[in-house]
């Protein structure tokens, strides 16, 4: 751990302590702040081939090398770090981005929400699960598919924060389209900040946005906003820095990274991948471009602020070869995900991938499939940021009111499915099966009875009764439970508290803002 | 491989060569017989665990024993043996069932189907699919849940005929209920060898249906029944020998694992767990209870017959400590089968389990979330023989129409995951990489011209187009989509090439015994 260390996600100065962890508990949201990964990862690559992968990566960055576009800054840093740059292309010798990502990159680090008991650590053997990101549609059972509102992305900000299987609020959960685009963010941070006290994303559409963030958090965490012991500012938030696969940074991000960084908050570089079309059609290819592009982005970072948390990160999906429409749940990103998971843990930083991802535009048999292939993958790849745990249809155009309970359902089970193998002598039940013996039945044994409480995961949405009883309770689908439970928790949610003084800083702050610029659709 | 290897598994004396290759190429049926797995499994446990667990399950049958009921002659086989015999009740010295298994069982075999190219390759590397196995009802979506009929048995093999992703044709599809239940298996049996190429299961509710089962195929295989080389029967039936967990075999089963054995039939000794019911409610209990049982059936095959296939089996689903209903698709049994797989292995004999499970009474999302979660664990457990691939519904109690196809259609995907990571020079992609460089799309590269049409996996069900083509088309949920296909895959049916004589001498024999007997309802 570097100086992010989370030796003080223990504790905090407000929303913690006994009284949070009782209304918690009243609400049914007591769960634990991320899950620790406790089984091993899936590799499905051995040494040889790994190091072919890595070997190759190194020649793309020495041999065709990145295009840093828009920023000239960022081509000065580049020169001074000894890379060669040609225009807006930048070659690197060998070993040099991944030397400095070594050098500085922290292994792990947490990233501290209001309430500490909800700070997430990122890498190492943890798993944080975070909502959709980036829809401009919503769907809901009700109502269909519509653009997104600020309405909505206010529900779905309540709806992350009442699911235990979210550890995170996530950033763009919908794309808000009825605000000036040049204003939503103000009001999506607020959101995150005021209606969720669980750790989020910030604004990375332009600089000043991400400047915004940062002006923000430094509001919501006060005097905790710097580590008193080590003057360090904490990590708060979270960002999530795309490359423009194939080889390009532009811009944009590369503005919004060098705020983040400059700041200490945590840079995820993910190369988004529709494999065919924006990287090769094999996954030995597909590996190589993100492991390229996902270093040189960290070690962008690093230059900027040697020590500020970075996350190889990766989205890859592939395209149909015949339609050239993406597809979703299907084995190649599945194997380049494993790989990529192994290719950061060899590298030493925090891994995102996964999600609940389809092509669907409805929560139907295909959006479950596809999901639980990819949710799957990535509870086994390693995944220590989970983005799009739940939600996500369509691609990624639409967020859907039942798909996302449907999602955070399932997300419930991965403690279970990662939290490994108890071989105490209770786990291993002897005492169970001489009780009971051939021909028998366990229900009222007594190791049963002990241990039936925590004995098996179980789903809050998935209906198992018998035929009979399902059919007299109405015969529903899937998709009405999940029309039923989201209504309930947006029924029944309560904000967490926040000390009215910085609630109000934090609304005088955003009109502020909005009043300093007139609304512009860019 | 033993005795019952495959090398006359590329040959065969009817319905192989060109022409079989062609007629199934012109269906659209030309796929691999089996998959071969080229990723590593995945393991869940390291020796320390492994070891334990066999530790307890060696405890388990030396001090706890098992009971093999309702046949005299077993408990003499095992006297004989040297195991301790009280009542109905074994208990083995520790090591002896390991031994007896690994001194004679093979470690793969091939089941030999009556065209020689559909012959799959049971053990080691290699997945087999079937489809669903046992459900007295069947569902669709125009006429609901209903009893299943013969007719629906007929469909179902037609289906799995129809259907790449499937390399079997199963056993009971579904329970034909309006036929006797002391003649059905005739029906059954007979429309595997008519109506389908690929390899079957056989009856086990009674010994005299396994005699008749052996009897058919001597008939179907004819000369080819023994191999001419060896002089020993081919094996061309594989059997499902359900433990009565916990810790017994009945009569039922021992009499057909008899009859299957002595005709060197395979045996899938499979312990059929609802942990929590059946089982301790411990992952680590369950595995060893598991372990114990599958152990001790296999090594009484061996006795009954050394050298005779069998096959570590495993169905392990829990069971909701809140309303004792049993529940599909959720981490622990994953994670038994993981286990489960692993300590196969370690035997040394294939290992049978997975499927696609879910307690959902309709192909809704929970049924996709479930089937999807434990098709992933089956995969990378290293399953050999996958029951219940296709068509499962409500715990298996109903076989579903829609389900089965788009069970069949996931299943598809599984040589994709499987079949390993390719590493030459075409898979790393330089030469892609090199061509189009940053910014640029692959889609019209060289590379991607050469190799697009075996990039990835499609799903021929799963709906990707854009949402105003999807709305433009109708709307269409997965199941309708799936009701489309059945429909016309049982109208595209046509029935493989089967010698009149030997067709006619099946009937005969079906006939011959139907007429030998009077109907009955056990």
């Amino acid at each position: 751990m570097s100086d992010n260390d989370g030796g003080t996600a223990r504790r905090g100065r407000r929303g913690s302590g006994r009284e949070a962890r009782r209304a918690r508990a009243a609400s049914g949201q007591a769960a634990a702040a991320f899950i620790e990964r406790k089984v091993p990862t899936y590799e499905v690559l051995g040494e040889e081939g790994l190091s072919l992968i890595e070997r190759n990566a190194d020649s793309l960055l020495q041999e065709i090398g990145i295009d840093f576009r828009e920023d000239p800054e960022a081509l000065e840093i580049w020169k001074a770090a000894g890379a060669d740059v040609d225009g807006e292309r930048v070659r690197f010798p060998r070993g040099l981005c991944r030397k400095l990502i070594q050098d500085s990159a922290p292994r792990e680090f947490v990233q501290h929400a209001r309430d500490a008991e909800r700070s997430v650590r990122i890498g190492g053997d943890s798993l944080v699960c975070a909502p959709v990101y980036g829809p401009p549609f919503v769907r809901d059972l009700d109502k269909g598919r519509r653009y997104a509102t600020i309405e909505d992305f206010r529900n779905f900000v309540k709806l992350a924060y009442a699911s235990p299987g979210l550890h995170h609020s996530g950033g763009t959960v919908c794309e808000p389209v009825d605000l000036p685009v040049n204003k939503r963010h103000l009001d999506m941070v607020l959101a995150h900040m005021q209606l969720s006290d669980k750790p989020f994303m910030g604004s990375v559409t332009a600089p000043e946005r991400a400047e915004d963030t940062v002006a923000m958090a430094r509001i919501l965490f006060g005097d905790d906003f710097v580590d008193p012991a080590t003057g360090v500012e904490k990590t708060v938030v979270i960002n999530l820095i795309n490359a423009n696969s194939p080889m390009v940074f532009d811009g944009t991000m590369l503005g919004a990274a060098k705020v983040y960084a400059r700041a200490n908050q945590a840079c995820i570089i993910s190369p988004f991948i529709l494999a065919g079309a924006m990287s090769p059609v094999t996954v030995a290819g597909t590996a190589t471009q993100i492991l390229a592009e996902a270093m040189a982005g960290m070690a962008f970072v690093q230059l900027v602020r040697p020590g500020a948390p970075v996350v190889f990160g990766t989205f890859a999906s592939s395209v149909s070869m015949q339609s050239g429409a993406p597809t979703f749940g299907s084995p190649e990103p599945s194997l380049v995900m494993y790989i990529a998971g192994t290719l950061a843990r060899r590298l030493g930083v925090p891994f995102r991938s996964g999600g609940g991802l389809t092509g669907s535009k409805t929560p139907d048999a295909q959006a479950a499939y596809e999901s639980a292939n990819t949710l799957q993958a990535a509870a086994l790849a390693g995944v220590n940021f989970m983005l799009h745990t739940a939600g996500w249809l369509e691609g990624g155009l639409a967020a859907g009111y039942e798909k996302f309970v449907l999602d955070a359902d399932q997300a419930t089970a991965l403690p279970s499915l990662l939290g490994g193998i108890d071989l105490s002598e209770n786990g291993q039940a002897m005492s169970a099966l001489r009780e009971v013996g051939p021909g028998n039945h366990f229900l009222g044994a007594t190791h049963t009875q002990e241990n039936f409480m925590s004995a098996f995961w179980r789903s809050e949405l998935a209906d198992n009764d018998s035929f009979e009883a399902w059919e007299a309770a109405g015969s529903q689908d899937s998709i009405v439970t999940a029309n039923t439970r989201w209504k309930r928790l947006l029924a029944e949610y309560e904000p967490p508290a926040l000390d009215p003084a910085i609630d109000e800083a934090l609304r005088e702050f955003v009109q502020g803002r909005k009043a300093s610029m007139p609304d512009a659709s860019y």
